[in-house]
């Protein structure tokens, strides 16, 4: 199968060689050249769109945003214009429910199928071809899908046959992803306000009801000081902002979301946006006048 | 050896029962003599204050709060003055670290050991003696609690040896908690407003890098519109109140806690008290207009 991937950074890249890995011809598109180049060498290939887009059966879309997906696809020289009829995009993108539903119609009207279908996992095992895959669209898309869905995914949840339920329930696990990494953050701050080691707190909680899976897996960051991104701070500002922007049309309150996005808007704000996400440690700690490890 | 458990609620009196189980003789007291004559029922003892505590070894204080555990130590007939020389109290209650500390002071002055020694696990764990403890005291009242202790963990941190360590990390677990349960309430009903079925966002969750110990616990309860009480809401009010006003006293601000908080209280106001802690969601769903499962 011929398969597009836009986007190479560090879940697109994996993906795409998880597509390789299964035995599928992939191009790879980026607008950073050392990566498509890296792409290249690992066995994909590459050309400019016009040249490689008509050939594909698939195209999957892993960029930052909905604006990006929105350019890739219907921008200048969008690919939904080259794309042969009855292909499939596998949109990964966090957007919001309205958007993807919108996309999807674009490319309904495109005679394309739309997968609607948010990732969850990390760089490391969109490496190893094991994503989770919040998935909805119609059943030709998920057919369409089906085998680049099985190179990508360990797990593909399918949330229905309209384009939405997938973004949907992406948005409901970021709320809490986001709420539980500023909690670890206010959690680690007051146990080591309180006198406690960091690592202690780390063993004891991980044994206790207090427990997530965003505390075992970021507060170990704080214990040994080391912030290198592995999702960054910048992810929050605008994935909890797609949350608040879904919750508020729903004219549902969301304290506990809100209070999460000022700690990591005020992160990106001193400088620390790039950073690992247990960087928002760091905003409580100069605030309460704590030293944490590893950090001046 | 001899026992008295003070608190015969559904924390203590799972302790208590496991402590006969290990083959203690064990003395229960609660106002409330129904619960009092059930333990009887079950091989344990019942008699005033002044003619069971002076034979006992160890007394365990299992009850509400900082007041409740005053009054059973040092308050009218307070047991600390009917307490044979170098026997050991283990206070278990969720109290401030400062509190634990003026505790453990009192205790020494009436040559008594304290164990600073709050709980985690539930009813359930308790009845198995197979909770959690954060324990942090003097090395002689570690010694004078290992029976007992042996009888009601599973797992003991043995958080150094001055009383207010064992609360500070209950208080750090607290919090986490607390924002988890309010998270969870929040991310199902946000859910739920999208669209997707109460169990299929579960389903999903579980999986997912949103998880929480406490989602896992308390989402089932909203899916299936179960409020009996395991762990009831005006807990919370209690709980992170403490932890508000450690993290005062340390200059911290802790905005999630305090956003948790608030769903706490105005699900207690609603008049949801006494329900089990997953009504909380019920105020979201009032707010947004949401029907939930098996609620009116």
């Amino acid at each position: 199968m011929n398969v597009g991937v836009f986007g190479l950074g560090s879940m697109g890249y994996g993906m795409a060689i998880s597509l390789l890995r299964a035995g599928h011809s992939v191009w790879g598109f980026d607008t950073v050249a050392t990566q498509v180049d890296k792409f290249v060498s690992e066995g994909g290939f590459s050309d400019d769109i016009a040249a490689a887009v008509p050939d594909l059966d698939v195209v999957v879309i892993v960029v930052l945003n909905a604006a990006q997906t929105e350019s890739v696809l219907f921008g200048n020289n969008g690919i939904a214009a080259y794309m042969k009829s009855a292909s499939t995009v596998i949109s990964c993108a966090t957007v919001a429910p309205v958007f993807a539903r919108c996309m999807a119609a674009q490319c309904k009207a495109s005679e394309l199928f739309y997968l609607d279908a948010p990732i969850s996992g990390g760089a490391i095992k969109a490496a190893a071809g094991k994503l989770s895959v919040m998935a909805s669209g119609e059943p030709a898309a998920f057919s369409g899908a089906r085998m680049a869905l099985d190179a990508i995914a360990e797990t593909v949840f399918e949330l229905g046959d309209e384009a939405g339920a997938g973004s949907a329930m992406k948005a409901v696990n970021q709320l809490l992803a986001g709420v539980h990494i500023a909690a670890m953050a206010e959690a680690m701050t007051f146990g080591i306000a309180q006198g406690i080691e960091a690592d202690v707190i780390v063993d004891v909680i991980s044994k206790c009801a207090g427990t997530s899976w965003m505390f075992e897996n970021r507060a170990p960051h704080v214990v040994v000081g080391d912030y290198t991104p592995r999702s960054s701070v910048d992810i929050w500002p605008k994935d909890l902002g797609i949350v608040l922007a879904i919750a508020k049309d729903s004219k549902l309150s969301a304290p506990l979301t809100s209070a999460a996005l000022q700690q990591f808007v005020a992160a990106s704000d001193a400088g620390l946006g790039g950073e690992d996400d247990a960087a928002v440690t760091k905003i409580y700690a100069q605030n309460a006048n704590i030293n944490l490890p590893g950090v001046q």
